[in-house]
């Protein structure tokens, strides 16, 4: 029995923010029973993953031992944890448990890929613990931006685990359980073996403050609003839509819900009963009769995305609605790193309407989700862990958690995504590293990062496509002219002469020029071609572009 | 002579920040003479100008009445108020007038283009002035974060025009003047008809600090690290780069500088007197033979430009010169609102070599070079001006900059690029509206933003790219099978076939069914056949790609 062993390992999330998947495993090294404890997704840019739709952990380790894999366990329903549980249930094909709010959310999105509700089973809170394999693993309660996060206390044979989740410490977060520091005294006082751990805000040096001290700030500023009132925030964030319904309310206004996110969390939360006194709600047709000062809009939106509610009030009407001067658009939420050109586009669409913008810049009207690090410093001197395994967080993030853990006397690693970490003695150490990676969801299909199709992609878009096509005779003699099409490039460079046209002649000249070595070799005639296209190119408007060439042979 | 006009009109700068142009005017309406102030650019970003080089702005007014434009003057050396100005010469041909230092800057930029140096006048500093058609143009030195920054003193038959600059009101910028509240109040006392005033930083609240502040700081901190330290700032900021480098030495370290834009800096400063005392500095080369902690780079990349000094060291050996654990890398700047990727990179790159990372977040390490709100507000009262047009915003500064000018009583009007206003008045009055722009620098040709190119290459990004081939013969009839290649796509899809073979049978069954009436058309044909490539791919992987058809007709 001594050969078995506690293994941690990071699939995603360690070493960036986003799509969430670790393993823990306990057993005979090569036959560790195993579960994955949440599967998020990250979302593409147009710098990186242009067209790409979501970024999925590639699990690939994970699928070639499905076998041993005993279950899947999401801790809250954000989507950076919970977003890739339909797309990856038919590779793992393992029982998927979560808490009632949680488990509502991923059965949604199990249904919009044909699969049952019976896939997600609903977990009660702690002190219940559902045993899988050598597991017994309970969701204990902890405050974060979205009801019902949970950390999992995680009991093997070599010692009990806590899994943080993402968390923050708030004595007052109105919707979902508090922090509860004699509970998770309790729960830690028999020894912790590891406490893997939230690094978000490790950056952030003063306490965190409570969902609780932004209500007054915001009944203040809806109260004296005179025009329509629009507020976004994450969808998720339950506590705050409440909120600002009820800062809407209190001034007299209707409460109206715009963003699909924004109405399907809402009814989450009231389905599960974490969301009960939400006012009223009217729909966006019925608002269109009432005056704009007895509104209030909660919209999604936040960071600016281009297809949501606030970005499409920026640019116009949405839902029959329109903001228009004197009107007030708060902003109850961070800007994500990354997200800032979007959130400022929209706040100048609204100027120029003449729409008052209220941003987070004086930050009395959100608060993060995140525990900061005098919160991270008191967590660990609750659970008093033998070993801290900081998580959630870039590179950065993880380095700096970690020296705070060692400043507090705890072992400590930096263990990024592909580091298998052995726990079972006094210190983690490394067991193997795994490889991992990034799979992209394309349209329908689930692409690898390093396929090649999103670099084409990228090429494309910084360098232009010219393509060319030409036509080999029975005796492999040119038939007609080349002939050349152009995409994404200037249609006239310094010869004044269509590009297409001087890339025509040049190409007629190379075929007139090439000898039948060249003519009856596709891989040489190509190569011939694609360099006199882009040194032409190159010469006419300064730039190498992509080529495509596609030789047709008669008879 | 009472039908004359005194006229403003942004081409650039006005309603965003970046590649400022403004054109002032004097005349009969529509024979006003003109100055241009300050010509720069704007930079691309993936997301929304991939592959472009450089954006300028759409000048064509200007060249249309090129004529009627005396001169260009040039506020200061940043990019977006110089960095256009060799590009545009050529269409606008008017000489350009700017102090030594930008003067230097300047004609560097001129002789990449071949131009001679005589093409910009170095212009000698306030009392003087330089008389161009109706206007008296004299350069007040003001503080900001390069040397030599003016204001311009526009005198004109209607009376007397500040336009700002950039600026910040310190009183001890180390290099270059420090800001003078009564030579300011000297010049304004006669009377001021518009202070057309830097609008960036209206949004902050407290008073500016000064550059003098940040040495002491930056001293400790260099002071005490113990490995190799690296330090970004913008190279252009000659103070804060002397600050470091005078921290450097007093440390006992040598200087070097990396990043052709650091050097060049350094060396126009020099060689316009503006910058003496710098310590001495020592090649990389030189430096690969020292002690680390006898070491202080000084470098580019601040914003996490990919191909400057800092990403470069982040990714590896750069120079001959690499950073290991224990090395300080101090950021003495502020991320640009779009570049946080980029830096946020750098920071985990060096976070994985066990590098220190300082950023800003302390506010210790960087001041701004704009004047914030109360500066603004000091800087209207010192003035005093008739009108006050809030320039150098986006839309949000613009409109905040003039309710601050409102609420202390002056004259204000929101303007954005293209709005002619009539300043002879008691207040600002549109005049007309001029379609303005932007125009891309695209390799080595301009086009315009509005050509479609750059939309077609973020389509090929989002959406893939297929070609597809057909060849007809004599009769119309289809030779061979259909052709396709595709780029940017998955390889294949739900049919587990290759993507471009589904598509080729699809298409060759088209061609099959294809009546006379398709086949002797090339645009139905076209039509038909993009039509089920879209249709396919969109089956098959979910995604409606471009498609470019090439119909070959033999005889």
């Amino acid at each position: 029995m001594s050969s078995e062993r506690l293994i941690y390992l990071p699939l995603g999330g360690a070493g960036e923010i986003g799509m969430n998947a670790y393993v823990y495993g306990y057993g005979a090294p090569g036959e560790e029973r195993l579960i994955l404890v949440d599967i998020g997704v990250a979302f593409p840019d147009m710098d990186g993953t242009p067209g790409v739709d979501l970024i999925l952990p590639d699990t690939t380790w994970l699928e070639e031992n499905a076998d041993r894999l005993e279950a899947v366990f999401i801790t809250h329903a954000h989507e950076d944890h919970v977003g890739a549980v339909a797309h990856s249930y038919e590779a793992l094909g393992a029982p998927i448990f979560a808490r009632a709010f949680t488990a509502n959310i991923a059965r949604r999105k199990m249904a919009e890929y044909g699969y049952p509700d019976d896939t997600v089973t609903t977990a009660s809170p702690w002190p219940e613990q559902v045993t899988v394999g050598p597991f017994k693993v309970g969701f204990l309660p902890i405050s974060h931006s979205i009801p019902e996060s949970a950390a999992l206390v995680i009991d093997t044979p070599a010692g009990r685990v806590i899994h943080s989740g993402d968390f923050k410490l708030d004595p007052t977060p109105l919707v979902g359980e508090a922090f509860d520091p004699e509970l998770w005294a309790e729960v830690s006082k028999g020894g912790v073996r590891a406490l893997i751990c939230d690094s978000t805000n490790v950056f952030s040096p003063n306490p965190g403050r409570s969902e609780l001290e932004v209500g007054p700030n915001i009944e203040a500023l809806v109260g004296a609003a005179t025009g329509m009132v629009v507020a976004t925030t994450f969808a998720s964030n339950v506590a705050r839509v409440k909120t600002l319904a009820e800062a809407g309310h209190r001034a007299g206004r209707s409460i109206v819900l715009l963003g699909r996110a924004m109405r399907r969390m809402i009814e989450a939360a009231v389905e599960t009963g974490v969301l009960v006194d939400f006012p009223t709600v009217i729909s966006a047709e019925d608002a269109q009769d009432m005056p704009r000062q007895n509104l209030m809009l909660i919209v999604t939106g936040s960071q600016g995305e281009r297809r949501a509610a606030s970005a499409q009030l920026a640019r116009g009407k949405y839902n029959g609605l329109e903001l228009q001067e004197g009107d007030l658009f708060l902003f109850s939420s961070k800007t994500i790193p990354g997200n800032e050109k979007g959130v400022i586009r929209i706040i100048n669409a609204f100027s120029e309407k003449g729409v008052d913008v209220v941003d987070d810049s004086t930050g009395l009207y959100h608060v993060s989700g995140h525990a900061n690090r005098p919160d991270l410093e008191r967590m660990h001197a609750i659970v008093k862990p033998q070993m801290l395994i900081p998580m959630h967080g870039e590179h950065r993030h993880l380095r700096e958690h970690a020296r705070v853990a060692e400043a507090g006397g705890l072992q400590s690693a930096v263990v990024v995504n592909g580091m298998m970490m052995d726990l079972t003695g006094n210190a983690p150490t490394v067991a193997a590293y795994i490889e991992t990676g990034r799979t992209y969801l394309d349209g329908s299909v689930q692409i690898g990062a390093l396929d090649g199709v999103v670099r084409d992609r990228i090429r494309m878009a910084l360098n232009g496509h010219v393509m060319v096509s030409v036509i080999l005779d029975e005796d492999d003699e040119p038939l007609g002219e080349p002939w050349c099409e152009i995409m994404g490039l200037a249609e006239t460079g310094s010869s004044r002469t269509p590009l297409a046209e001087i890339l025509e002649e040049d190409l007629s000249q190379f075929m007139g020029r090439a000898g039948d070595k060249t003519l009856t070799d596709d891989d040489a005639l190509e190569e011939g071609l694609r360099r006199i296209v882009r040194q032409t190119t190159q010469n006419e408007i300064g730039k190498k572009p992509e080529v495509t060439v596609v030789i047709s042979r008669l008879g």
